[in-house]
């Protein structure tokens, strides 16, 4: 079904591969339910707007993805009568994909009282119960053509860990009452540590470079294919921009001066009220944050996050800089291991980048915050869908989007890579994005 | 603290006054929670628009009136420190009284994860418990100003019963799934029984009448003060319209024909795309009706339901009819005995009216169904908000609304009587809201 | 077509009787003119507003009203051909006669650039010439049916001459040129004056009244029929609320204090951000004011004008009264002649009461402004409306909106009578609309 | 004050230059005023959406433009003092500059009948006249630092003249009357002639290649700096789709099949309720058109014009083909003369394209039809803003726009380059917008 989705693709699976897909897929889909714990059933319903989504959906909605895109075509395959877990499940968790059929209305999710907590788990239990039998199937060489499509499964799983964090962090946030998913040791390292040294610019030169994903391992069709660009010569900071950064372009009036924005960024200040990045309250004299183990003191040498496309620009502009195209990101973290503070951490929150000496190179381009680049959302030259309906995953968004490059403090490890674009309306501030700067 | 609420008022109790008193709260208090026993902890989570609110919020809102207006001044008028059961509860459970302080606003108390539906239930636990205590000092003579607020907090809880009951209907409604809030015996009677008889009009005669709170027995401020006014001679309809009838009204085009409409009527039909009565479905050629005990066929006999004002309106104009003001209807309704299909019968749903002989005066004045009056809701003359905050609780909602009379089949019996005034923006459908014909 | 307006319908008039018709007819259709003198092209094309219409809109709609409620059914009645001005017109120049046919919709009646000005009075000219062509068969006996109808006509260009005086203030008040409709003597009497005696209350007693309009001379079918109603006694001031007294409202925190307001006010206040009437300005420590004759300032001793319902209100509450309703503005206004500060003065802005000792009944209940009552507008007991296309004049106007009773300086004196009731929802304030106290 | 605005910047010009720029400024403000030579006073008053301004506003602001930017500066050399011609004008004709003061709404330029129409000719009339000072001064050699700011006044007006064709053509397409800018010869060439031949693709060689402005003549801010860009091999069609095509995409359910749209464009459809371009009106079971000389049918073999990004996108992708970039249609564009169906035609409409014989490299690439192409409104690598005020003029607006290519039958000829950006949101329609394919 998937078409150059990763190296797998069609071929036949040796009983270690299928292994390896096996333990892969319980850990991820464990690791999701790790991730909510701590919640109550309360918590898992309520949609706090219209971009996000309830947890209960997200643990519904990968599930519904691996019964009608591997399940239902495996069923076919041996002939075999296939029953859904229940029969409105597909029309309830059927995201975006139009060639599937009907579907409730994205701002209607938070409206599904039912089915339970307890149900949704069950409908987990269910689907993994099913692909364990399918497991055995595959590693005797059937169904082939659905290894790529499992393996897309896997990373969406993995897309929805991270919105399950960014989404209760948004829901968490509109009650006064500040509920915290994790407690225990605070995470705020560098709340009173010592200024970071100033951002140094590491330099790259000129010249044809090749960008894209090339082969060898999974990854989105957006990726590809390779293909060159040329890149002028351009500096890169060796650290995503800092909280006490930005509190300095606050400081010199940053919200109050259009001549810093872009047109659009200074009608989304005014129209929204905007004076500091989501999640920061006003307190006094100073600022707090909001974070998934509840309400801190800024920490001012930790990642700037939470902010806007036009937030970053702005920023950006006011230090004289700009934002790095996602070329010249990419360029950039070539060499870089793709390694940093994410999810599996369970700190859940940026932390202080460790640049004890003069940079050789930018450092924590993976993990942390996502970084803006300068620019939008579109095709690779010769970029092609992935056939049938998952060739809506990607394509279809490729309007009124920016990239962003490198994932965060809320993606899963495993899940990132060097080309890897991320994208979101400028205007979007609750994923965990932020500020690198380039010249 | 509230003036004028009943005969109680000021007045030091008798002990079996109290005790009475007392056995009420706790039935009422009882009967609110009955009301939820089939409810799922996800189920009391959720607002599904902006005019209703979360069933959570009505168990913690009902006992923060008793909390603010009851045991806060008890304790001050003891001496004693008070600690309500949570500091930030004023804040969040606070409806609309804008002299107790700061407020959760409306449109976002379905954000509200937190407290769980755990913790609201031993918020009650905890007023209930407080106000235990205070019965046995009230026998004592104590706290004699109290009686009036606690009479209203009664009432205030049985008006919230009923809110919780169409907010979960409305709810429900919006999930695909079509959830019930009762099973069992399916209070369709009706569907395929007898069309009822033609509808009588009984006659009344011209003449200066009295109409408005006599005095006796507790009624809301905006019932007062009983009144002289002039009705014209007028017949007023032996029952409420059936489903049966309305149906006739959308065979002969009645949500087509703009003649039939109030102007702004006309602007809703086309703006909502109304074309049959809230929670009615078309299923091939015939009609469904979503009810607390699910989806089943419309039953022609029972009153019609779930209609705006705008559509009793129209409905009446084609029926060569109009509808009744809310003198009228007092008048008419002053001999009635208060009974009816109330909250109580566990019916939830309006039944159709028992007209077996020519009428002798009109039925069924009580439960069942609201009845929209051609009235709007204004002050009646010499109308006097009650002192201090409860003073909020009615005067500042007389524009824009309309009166209805007589109660539904979601409102408690004991919370009804001949002069109560209810009152909803034209527009609103979600209420129990009905039809009675004048002429 | 028209039943029951006035007292001409049906029967033949005597030449007489046409030519003094004929001669209003003239008078009124020249007044209208007479409005614009001063106008420029650009100036007559413009919508400020949804509520507002263009210029050129109210002088070709009143003379589409007599091509197609008069002219039109006098050429059937002859068996002549009849041929409209222009085919498209009935389209663009119908209000909101749904059952006359389609019609250009209302917020886009600005967009009409063409008919050019010129065009539009050749429009006039051409209907009033066909007018006059009718007289001579009216005098001979001929289309007595249609007398009524151009009654109606007159009525109806009356009430456009103060829309279009209001439309051109509010047009003209968005324009920081200031521009004025009227130059010359400066109509701001009372600015240095001195203060106006504090207003006294005159009594009235209770009683069973007649009111509505009981025949003898033109009324709308709103007026009808006359009918009994019980009112309890009541004071009523002698004089409308002044700038002065307003100012005292706004210095005590008027527009700040929720307790004073209606829900839905105070939602406005809030949402609108209103501080003042519309039209006032600040201009350093003090207020201004926009009028057809320009900016200028405040004069304490004239009547307060351009409030909505909702500030009159509050400011009554604050002042310790309330507004009368409707029935009591007309058995206080029962024995007062009609006359007062109109249109026709040319003074377009309401002038101080003239109050030199102690008043001896209320004053200036007609003209300078529109004074808000109490009661919503709806149906008097037994109303009918108008048969055929004109039913749908005043009746479907019936919800949403609140009686205003004594016509303004806007107002064309010969349109106002006693049992007149003007109707805008309660947060208009384009209108010259005040506030007189009641008790 | 501008920096880098062409090649005449910082120097002094000589006589001949001067009498060469005074002889372009004369004629470009001599069209601006030919184009309105039909047009009555009411014609340039009015709005008729908040993306256009009335022609006064247009006529107004390009003379305040070379007040503001050349005459005020002027004077300040001379330490002369400055007077401008109405000290409001200022306030009411800056459109969008933050850094020269406070500027009238945008959404609100429509409710300015004063200044009249001729008071905005004696507006040009004077600015014309202190310009026809000025030049003598520069042939002295003084201001040679305001020569490369009168550059860019006249590109300036020369947008407004094509914005001003666009934003008459939407006024007059909202009256039913449906006026004509021009009348005379109907512009319909191509109605019943013969359908063109299919369309052919010129293949591009891939390669390193440079785009961008050079030096050389006048340019944009946004067209610097020239730049190297890797362009992949690729094919351009060799005329821009027409009508006919058009409608083969309509008849085949463009409209009515998500999988063709980007996921905004598919909302669109659905919101807008988009079945056709701008401008198209059914009639029966054909199609017509309104153009500026009035309503007339479909030519099918003229290219389609007024779609948005979204369709074009669409159509595109139905055509098994895509849109260009900007890079491949400059690099396809750079050897083809500047020169086509532009403004000074009278045509102002686009025509069909004379391929009469197999194409030997596209057609047609300037003129006609502004050609979306597939590349987001972003900054060159190494854009610098103009300095000062006229920083403002493009780079601010680099976000949420999509690029167009090639100027329209509304664009004056001497105003467009190979070079020239601009630039539209995706959902924008009402300019002379249309579609080239690529491969």
């Amino acid at each position: 079904m998937v078409q150059g989705a990763g190296s797998a693709r069609g071929a036949a699976q040796s009983a270690e591969q299928v292994a390896e897909m096996a333990a892969r897929y319980e850990a991820i889909r464990a690791f999701t339910e790790s991730l909510c714990v701590t919640l109550q059933p309360e918590d898992y319903v309520v949609q706090s707007m219209p971009d996000a989504s309830p947890v209960k959906w997200h643990l519904a909605h990968t599930s519904w993805f691996f019964e009608t895109f591997v399940l239902e075509p495996a069923a076919r395959a041996r002939r075999a009568p296939f029953t859904s877990f229940h029969p409105r499940y597909g029309y309830l968790f059927n995201s975006y994909y139009v060639s599937v059929g009907a579907r409730h209305e994205r701002p209607q999710r938070g409206m599904l009282t039912r089915p339970s907590v307890e149900e949704v788990y069950e409908y987990r239990r269910h689907v993994d119960a099913a692909m364990r039998t399918l497991w055995g199937e595959l590693a005797d060489g059937a169904h082939a053509d659905l290894i790529a499509t499992i393996e897309v499964g896997l990373h969406h799983e993995q897309q929805h860990q991270e919105l399950l964090l960014t989404d209760v962090k948004h829901l968490f946030a509109q009650n006064p009452l500040r509920p915290a998913l994790r407690t225990g040791a605070s995470p705020a390292r560098g709340i009173s540590g010592p200024e970071l040294r100033p951002t140094d610019f590491s330099p790259f030169e000129e010249g044809l470079r090749s960008v894209g994903h090339g082969g060898g391992g999974f990854a989105f069709d957006n990726e590809s294919p390779r293909h060159r660009t040329f890149v002028e010569a351009f500096a890169l900071a060796d650290r995503p921009m800092t909280n006490g950064e930005y509190l300095s372009f606050m400081a010199a009036g940053g919200y109050r001066r259009p001549e810093l924005w872009l047109s659009e960024g200074w009608d989304a200040v005014q129209k929204q009220g905007w004076e500091a990045p989501l999640y920061w309250e006003r307190e006094g004299d100073h600022w707090q944050v909001f974070t998934l183990h509840g309400l801190r003191e800024i920490a001012p040498s930790e990642p700037v996050c939470h902010v806007s496309f036009y937030e970053a620009d702005a920023c950006a502009r006011w230090a004289g800089a700009r934002l790095p195209t996602e070329m010249e990101w990419e360029v950039a973290a070539e060499s870089a291991l793709v390694q940093g503070n994410f999810a599996e951490s369970g700190w859940l929150n940026p932390r202080p980048t460790q640049v004890d000496e003069p940079a050789r190179g930018p450092r924590a381009m993976f993990g942390d915050v996502w970084e803006w680049t300068a620019s939008a959302y579109l095709p690779y030259p010769g970029y092609q869908a992935w056939a049938g309906s998952l060739g809506e995953y990607n394509g279809k968004f490729m309007s009124g989007q920016m990239v962003l490059r490198g994932g965060s403090c809320f993606t899963p490890a495993s899940h990132m890579r060097t080309t890897y674009r991320n994208f979101f309306p400028p205007s979007a501030r609750w994923q965990a994005s932020g500020i690198r700067l380039a010249r």
